[in-house]
């Protein structure tokens, strides 16, 4: 499995995903499912992907081919050239849609699962900070200010504290702990999902990441988080009345 | 969809289950989760399901009508007087394999789902209390000192206060707590479980119900603790340290 969440602030956008693959219980591996592209003061973006991994790994060789022969001069359509982000989520759709037609009737035939679900993260000067949840059929939503963010994967231990504390107006200090905690939640309640993590920053006008980190086990600012939470819960829950029955 | 947890404590058994039920989105009502059977010192035991709510109301009627004969004299094996806990496990489960004998190929042929599983808990003059998770095919597992609670249904917002506080030590008290922070997050992430509630506390040697209360929306002990989490959660989350990118 996966767990990838991204946060749609005025602040910007924060990005964090797992690295955990799972070709059956007994053979996991580690792949990165964050990439980003970047022109530096012009746009930047950050697609993470959850479901077939060879499907969307195809999603994202599609998506820098065109943005490398955009580059060398080509006529064709890059997620680095295109008019605006609703553009590139389209571009996004398009290449999914080229990978499921290509594969996913092999695949089905074989048993095998097509689906994939990609959270496309960017800003291009002149624009706002948008998030878009792209599906397996390439449609795709847009975050809005009543739900500020998506999650794709195992989504459901880590959406109660995302509930709780995101808004469009969380400042990106805040917005990175809910992310690490609702990360450490899944992390704790489901071993198909696991370290290190990708982290990816993009704040508002600044169209070029300002962070981009691999969180291994042993990273100072997780950890502090991880043991940090799990203590303030504890004390949390300890301050909640206790239910004594008659 | 359903949420229902039980705990398996040194101090006996907690049992809570919601009420809403679906045949789609737009068809939501409201059914009682839980059956409970007692002799009183002799033995109590309490049942809550999640699933096809047909088969799982047949489960709850086979039992109860063997019960009836049992009582009435008649040669009938039933969950009152059978030898021990984990015969009961195989009586629920039997008269699950029953339904599904019945039903499976039926409702599979109309593509629905006869899946259901099934909680149950209980203890009976001289043994300990036990908890049993059922499963569609009549066979079961036990709750033990490694995990000593069960969850069916929608279990996963749920299931990360439970990973961090119950052991089979916790007392009653605080297990109801966690019980119910565990259903108030599972209420508030998802809304095909809903409110009132059912609850069941069996102390251990008593062989009876402690309490069999529905909990309604404006249940002060509920509201208490649902404010007071959410309080608290919110406290505990400005307390874990700020992550700031260089």
């Amino acid at each position: 499995m996966t767990y990838c969440v991204g946060l749609r602030l005025d602040a910007g956008l924060v990005m964090l995903a797992d690295t955990r693959t799972n070709a059956g219980l007994d053979n996991i591996s580690r792949f990165a499912k964050m990439s980003h592209w970047e022109a530096p003061g012009e746009r930047a973006l950050v697609l993470m992907s959850a479901g077939n991994l060879s499907i969307t790994q195809g999603v994202v060789t599609r998506l820098s081919v065109a943005c490398e022969r955009a580059a060398a001069g080509e006529e064709t359509e890059s997620i680095l050239t295109c008019p605006s982000m609703f553009r590139a989520a389209q571009l996004v759709g398009d290449a999914m849609a080229g990978e499921q037609r290509r594969y996913r009737s092999r695949l089905e035939a074989q048993g095998e699962a097509a689906d994939a679900t990609l959270i496309l993260g960017g800003q291009r000067a002149g624009g706002a900070p948008r998030l878009f949840l792209v599906y397996s059929a390439g449609n795709f939503i847009e975050a809005t200010a009543d739900t500020p963010f998506f999650q794709i994967g195992e989504h459901k231990y880590g959406k109660p504290i995302l509930d709780r504390v995101i808004t469009p107006a969380t400042p990106i200090p805040t917005a990175l702990k809910a992310a690490f905690v609702s990360m450490d939640s899944t992390l704790r309640s489901n071993l198909s999902v696991g370290l290190p993590l990708d982290l990816a920053v993009i704040r508002a006008g600044e169209m070029r990441l300002a962070a981009r980190r691999r969180i291994e086990a042993d990273d100072p600012d997780f950890s502090a988080i991880s043991t940090a939470w799990s203590e303030a819960l504890r004390e949390a829950f300890s301050e909640v009345p206790e239910v004594v029955l008659e």
